[in-house]
């Protein structure tokens, strides 16, 4: 099994960007502590980041051919991107959608998304733990679960 | 560690109700499934259902003397009920808000929370999986993730 | 047939309520009305009235099991209670909203209401006569009819 | 007592029309049913049906007249003929306002009604039976209560 | 210079509708008082009245040929027709906006008018005195004045 | 019979501001033309002019003492100034709103009026016309309708 | 192959109306060129116009058994018009929507429009080359195709 | 002279809860101000507190025979309880509605009070001293004023 | 101690104006109340009145250097003035805002209030008394509570 | 004459992707369908996908000096994409925006286009045939028709 | 060439009001500091500063006559002054609008201009050293681009 | 001291592009009068145009380690880019947003900007010359001034 791990725009940034809300740990802690979770269930998962909304619909497109999975953070494309949402519903791999600051407690547009609709489920508030609980989620879905439609 | 999980209006007919929405598990299900992993974990759970407002706002300042956590699925609540918001921001105890189905595929009222501002993060889609994932979400924050001002 | 006949808040204080708007009869003329009416179509009616928004859902749920059809008149809940509608549409009842008031020529909120997609059909300002006419609709539905679902 | 029937757009389609939404019956059964009980009642009525909103309006302007009540169901007119609430309002003759189908389940625009506040009552829901249900409801008015001004 | 005075649905019960609003002079006290007005102006008028759209677009179009000046009050119509603003847009003749009572007291809807963009201009809340107003107006236009594109 | 007839900001440019919307009279083309038609209806007019709220409401509170009417045309201040409304309602004099240009094809903000409801009447887009029809009008009213309440 | 070709409110004044925006070619120029096309692909047309709602919602019903196709240009009716949207819903044609004029260029209200969900599809912006393109469009579309269901 | 003081959810945990708004006083401390006050103005007060929204409404229609004044802190239901607010225009008693804290200063929604229609007179922003200064109010108030109606 | 009494636009005809509303008292009858309480509370007070935005705001600016609290009836302003509450805003004196009348029962417009989240806390619908009570309240202050950052 | 066919982002994916909405065509079928019109109507054309917002810009960017019209299916973009909307306005090439599936009969955000004021004309809901359509209506364009300004 | 500064209300307390947001210069450091620009690129500058909304309006229209240039900062005005923005377009004298502070970081309201429509240009954020750069913009507009139709 | 000068989306066809608008100057003019200001202030200027969103926000990434300021016109992504606006809070780096035209004085959605909280100052309506204001406002701030949250 294989999980594609795709991070929007800025998430580069992570671990210097505004720490008092997004922590210190950068992109390659969450990469770490991803593949000791995803050795001990068995999973292959692969790490991908862009600032382009072009490449971050390209990364779900080839999710449908090469994953089984995706793990989504689309940070402020969340909230506006409808060609996201698009490419999301278009495959047919389930996708979590993570956020891993509190969304809910800060400007009234972060709590808003527009891809949620697309997604199998999503976690929030639970810093980069939130991209392990959600590859557990992934793993413990069976096959019928797996397709969004059912779950809607 | 102890660990309150507050069920809302209508979850007592978990397992029967829209069963397309909400699967086939009913409450007990539930249950099951949080104690074994939490012995696994080490915690305790204490399992709450009710369709009274005023209920699950004593329940939660409760919480407040007798757990180190809430996991709470508010229901129909979820969207209207500021009383469960003050009650859970008056509380000092970390919050983790579920939702079984995809809040975010169904009526569009169902997409806004009043309550989540009031927890420290949550979890939507998973089916019944979500109450394991938030159970493991409580279990791994610190005591300083544990409260919900320092993930704003 | 049995029919459970569900009063909302204020209710219970009909016939001396504003009674330029509610006429002055009682829920317990009420009762009498629909009684004299129920004999005559060889049917059992139970009438229920709780300002509690928790009890008013136990209610729907023991209609479930109990009863055949359900006239609720969710007066002020009418415009908010979504954990009502919920009940309504988790029990496999058809269910009848009645208003004694003409709604629509009182204050604006007052001509919206969240339950109504829950239920099969409704009467409004008909003072509390809508309450024998909303039995003879449930009477005459066949059991096709009966289900809300097929009705939308 | 003499009772007008009127009937607004495309409801001469009736019976053909979207029968999953409207039913089998055409007009002519909702005449049947209507004179068989309005003869039961002693009551006159007359049936009037068209897809224009001048001759609705030519309709219940005759009414003031020649009627003591006003059936009306004004289809897609509900939502935004100002002009036949304006002429239920001038005439000093109850009006109920019936709806086939459950418009509170269907698109948004359905549960909003422009004529309403010009009624004395009304009835949803019920399939054609709410006719007949809107005849009861007339016969069984006091003269008082047929005033629209003092139902409100 | 011949004018055409075209009014609205409800308009013929002019005197006996809601007279608190309206006023208890008929259209016929209308068409007296123009009259009287007119002669001494020099000018000729024809009152026409339909509770019909498409036959009130049928009379903006005939003034396009037959008169010099409209004098419309076009009642519910000022609400919603696009249609009429289409047609008085469409002819080349100068409309006056003309209503009876203080629409800007009334219901909110009343204040809007989707017509008002199409006329030279408007009077409002001097009874049917407003009427002969808008003749003196229409009488006074300098042939420049009249195109209602120069007054925008 | 005297008339106050008061105008609000930027109408001591009329004549020279924007021509092609206000035309080429100035205040004192206003003033000539209603002082002739006033001595013909045997009526006294004072004209009175400022760009300061306050100053505009001083003068409706003293056209409660000396004055049998107003004719105002609050400029700008029509579309938000409350406390103009207030000062028309606060004293007894009819008032009639005029607007030179035809402020419905103008800017969206234009086609509200705040002021309006505290008026008997109103008359737009007939140029400088509009202020001796207003003239007119307040003459033909009979002391019955000359109180705004009576119109309404 | 039968086509019936309606159009609504204010068409009869095609070629003289606005040319700037509508062209200057009139009604029965679209009649000429619309035959020249049928004859072509061996269909029928027959064009209709009308001003009245009412009249335009009798010819879509004549369609249900006359034609097999439906072009329409609702003109102003477009924005507002749910009794011809019911209409077209109703019976079992396939209708294409056409504009003259570029309308998401004009005025707000004018890139709404309520009857285009019971269309198959629209076009709009082409002048009267549109109607042409209509007609291609019903005599490309295959027996499943012309359906409006499965093409939603 | 005996008045109610009716408080709402979570205000039992007044002194602990969020003590840089609410400040540090309990309910005991409200009590025993209000009883100083209350004997000096020779007054009974009798304190109640509930988060239950149905136990509220039982106390405002015990006032109505027990009571000659409410002073009521509806805390989180003031933004959304139509069923406190139906029982307190049902009842004849004068209300006060009180707030502790600075409510426009705070989120958007705690500036809307869909209560403060049903009630006389309101005091916000004192702190703990609110309710005294309610006591006062209605200790002033003479028969006429306590009347709800006669101060709208 | 010394306090200004700030009144704006309309107030000066307090007594005359609408007395259904605003009761018969007039600003002396305001002012010697007042007085009254003053001196039994050794406050000085300063009673001010202006129909202009401006003159209120050079009052407020001047209660900084010569005033300990200001009680201030925005009247009209309310709604609009957020030139009024800069001004509160920019000067570190404790403000309580005062209505007459129940703001709450009136026009939708007057429940909004610009300068409020600028005033320490407000007092409405007690008649002239709020005037009183205000002192009472701005008395009993604290030094500490005072400021208004530390009520938000 | 050369036209630039644009097609925005997941129309890559046209064939597999939602075939119940958009067909089993994929774009190598729409480009064979255009080809060979084209040849019949001695036109070339060049079809164009992206999912890049800056490509597609780039794109019409070229058609400025290489085509004489332009084809656009900006799919998801269509709804917010300013940016491309400002690009097609700043070419003075003609632009048809074509969607291959009713999107009025779809989610509501999909029926508002952001780029259709630039465009000349619009064709919707005909399938792959609506480029074939759009491709008559360039090649039927007169020189002065190809100006946008001209038919707005 | 002269140049009007025009300042709206509260910014005579420039300096000592809210110097965080506002700085510590006061008016007459912006009049030094203009001055010294003004000398260097041979311009003269004339300071006003006023709370009065009528008293800005007077001094824009002496502007007309007596400057070529006028730099406004109308604070609170800003946000609602309709008369301001009249006034504004009334003269032919070009107007850069300044604020001192972030206005974007600030409450929602502070975001909207309804004066920058009249405006050539504007700046913000800069501190008191916007007036420079403002004297500077007005200094190198040509005279073509000091018309503000030009740059529209 | 070294600038970043970005530009957004369509601005590479500045000077060609609705020149009446943005003036006949394209990119190159502006490089090169900021250089000519550049070095007269001494300071390094570097240029950058991109249609696509991702590197405008590798660009702002960039200036994070390079430049000690921005200067940036999102062009449209200035109505929508919520992931620029990330971008800019992320870094610690000045940004000063600039609009070349009166942004003001065109359609609607151009008034709003969701770049600019992030943003120190703005210039808007300058034509390229905003770009040297803009140059000047960086020289001119002190680095307290330049970081974005002292200026809020």
């Amino acid at each position: 099994m294989r999980i594609f791990v795709i991070n929007g725009p800025n998430l580069n940034l992570l671990g210097s960007r505004q720490p008092e809300i997004y922590g210190t740990a950068d992109l390659s802690a969450v990469q770490e502590k991803l593949e000791d979770l995803a050795s001990e269930l068995d999973i292959e998962v692969q790490l991908f980041q862009s600032n382009s909304e072009g490449e971050i619909i390209d990364a779900i497109h080839r999710a449908a051919d090469e994953a089984e999975g995706i793990i989504i953070n689309p940070a402020a494309y969340t909230h506006y991107s409808i060609a996201i949402r698009d490419a999301l519903q278009a495959v047919k791999v389930p996708a979590v959608e993570v956020h891993i600051s509190s969304i809910h407690s800060r400007e009234q547009f972060r709590s808003i998304s527009v891809t949620a609709p697309a997604c199998a489920g999503g976690i929030w508030g639970m810093g980069i733990d939130g991209y392990c609980l959600a590859l557990r989620a992934l793993a413990g879905m069976t096959a019928r679960e797996r397709t969004p439609e059912t779950s809607q």
